[in-house]
């Protein structure tokens, strides 16, 4: 029998599993498309009109790579934030950019801290890099952070990861309690602050930014507020020793022309901005409305998604799930103890949540009925 | 005095060069634009009308997250090449694969074969995973097949990296031989074969497709002759366990939906492909004519670009890249030893060549005069 060049003993351990699986995965697996795509945490309102037309301006230049340096961005961006353009580096998404933290910081054996039921995606990285996943359960709907702060401790941990606002729950600290939990964590161990849903979040939510900072990396998106997705774009606000660290290891001619031009005329756009907050607003409280008609509680949320308390366990929600999945609604929900009890329905348009609110009674029957 | 989180010592380890400046970082280094882009191997002839439309058309949809398997494009691109979509995987240019592949294949210390002198993105992954790297010289101005088969015998190599066509130098080798190089090759050593360049090479400079073949990973890109740099997306065809293994490691939501659709929309328009290929013949024998009439030797080349002898030593060739670059003329040159001599124009559209006539002269005369 002929051999095969072996992966290393680590990737050959790995599984071939997912942190998720694509809409249109499923609806290849249905055989027909969804009704209301409000499970990946989209931004269903899209991205601005003046946006668009960047893009479509930029078209016929797609023959040159991008900028690897992501310059103009980064200036923009460092304008915006006040820092320097040397605190940031712009990456193929949270995604993409938490993949080089964890390669940094990280390698076999490494202790990483996140919380039982947070982001799956930064827990597929530490897998890949054998660093060891050392979990703290929710506090009630939220990350502990005492919790995780006394397990970074305990395990001398080289990265912990929060998110703040959180994913999947929708529920937040202030920025004066994040500012703390930073303050309790070794000087070694750096924060991995992913605040992804930062512009949907409520005044005093998020701490102050201090760049600086040796031990903090905060992770923002175009793909929330900004409505970008499907460009693939984050960015990372740190030390500037941190920031050129990723140069180190990252794929430089990675981020697309298109998406540098997206994400800078999006950054222009407050106007834009502004409106997709109150939209992603009022669309979080016809969601609560909704679930409440229900008999059902919606966790408050500082994101662009609400998290709705199906009132019994995980099995029963995800019954729920799947009659929505019937009816052509696509959710998501988390799978940690405890927290599987809820579904966690992304805003969008009008029409798309009318779909959800036509399925919810029949599915919640047809889940009871199970 | 405060502590800070330390890298891994694999990474503190690495310098912070980058494989490539970009063009745009030398504009923003001379301060001012350059007139003649014909550096990076682009293809200034753009993508085709058809596919700046099909971005056009899909720009409003870039809230929604791409699919994350490249679907719908890798199984246009399976059933163009006549292999399964199970032996094809997408990834953001060659340049994000090849990390994938040196990730999988190899780590500290891990013997890895390339030529001296050929693709400097290859061998920043492997230094980037801690591979130790083992060059052969070129044979001429084409990679040595059985320096390179023989030192992956004698190392017992994991991984040996092939370009065919080759860049820096625009040679090729027949498929016949590269199939006998593959045979030659221990069962145990995974070749990549980067035919980034495959589009425009003369018929019978390919091996025949044999995917299931369980030490050959084949790579390609919409970045050449499609004229899609900026949107970063390579393909790599290979057997189907070890194109599964991607799946472990890759950043799964990494491909933008606006490339996905470009990139389908640029497959199907066979009749711009044999347009690009027809300019980039006639752009070659043009720059190959204009090296001539100014006493110097163009190689043959099989790509789009034509690597130019400029007869002296590698002082000598940079002192005209300077000087072309005194003219507003961006173009590279090989940095190993012997290959030095020359300088590597890409093609272009008829006024960027015109702009690089019209410097030549006297930028040779400059780099004589020094």
């Amino acid at each position: 029998m002929p051999q095969r060049p072996p992966l290393t003993p680590l990737v050959e351990s790995l599984p071939e599993t997912v942190p998720f699986v694509g809409p249109e995965t499923q609806e290849r697996l249905r055989g027909r498309p969804f009704r209301a795509r409000l499970g990946a945490n989209e931004n269903g309102f899209g991205p601005s009109p003046g946006v668009v037309e960047a893009m479509r301006a930029a078209a016929p230049e797609m023959w040159k790579y991008g900028d690897p340096e992501s310059h103009d961005l980064r200036q923009a961006l460092a304008a915006r934030l006040g820092v320097a353009s040397s605190n940031i580096v712009v990456g193929e998404g949270i995604d993409g950019l938490l993949g080089l933290v964890v390669r940094q910081y990280a390698g076999p054996g490494t202790p990483v801290v996140t919380s039982l039921g947070a982001y799956p995606t930064f827990n597929y990285h530490v897998a890949g890099f054998g660093a060891r996943l050392v979990t703290v359960p929710y506090e009630g709907d939220r990350e502990s952070l005492e919790g995780l702060a006394e397990a970074a401790r305990r395990e001398r941990a080289r990265l912990v990861y929060l998110s703040n606002p959180d994913n999947p729950m929708g529920t937040w600290w202030s920025g004066e309690e994040i500012a703390r939990f930073i303050d309790a964590l070794p000087e070694t161990t750096m924060l991995v602050l992913d605040e992804a849903y930062c512009e949907t979040a409520p005044a005093g939510a998020l701490p102050p930014l201090e760049p600086e900072r040796p031990n903090v990396l905060r992770m923002r998106t175009f793909s929330k507020v900004y409505g970008l997705a499907g460009l693939r774009c984050g960015y990372c606000i740190g030390p500037a020793e941190a920031i050129r660290a990723f140069d180190k290891v990252r794929n430089h001619f990675g981020m697309t022309r298109m998406t540098q031009a997206a994400a800078l005329a999006a950054l222009e756009d407050e106007a834009h901005l502004r409106k997709v907050v109150e939209l992603v607003d009022a669309c979080r409280r016809r969601l609560a409305a909704i679930a409440e008609r229900h008999g059902l509680a919606a966790l408050p949320s500082a994101t662009n998604f609400v998290t709705i308390d199906c009132g019994r366990d995980g099995a029963f929600a995800l019954r729920v799930l799947k009659a929505l999945d019937a009816r052509d609604v696509f959710v998501r929900k988390p799978m940690a103890p405890r927290l599987d009890r809820c579904i966690r329905v992304s805003v969008g348009p009008q029409d798309e949540v009318d779909v959800f609110e036509s399925a919810l009674a029949p599915a919640l029957e047809e889940a009871g009925a199970a």
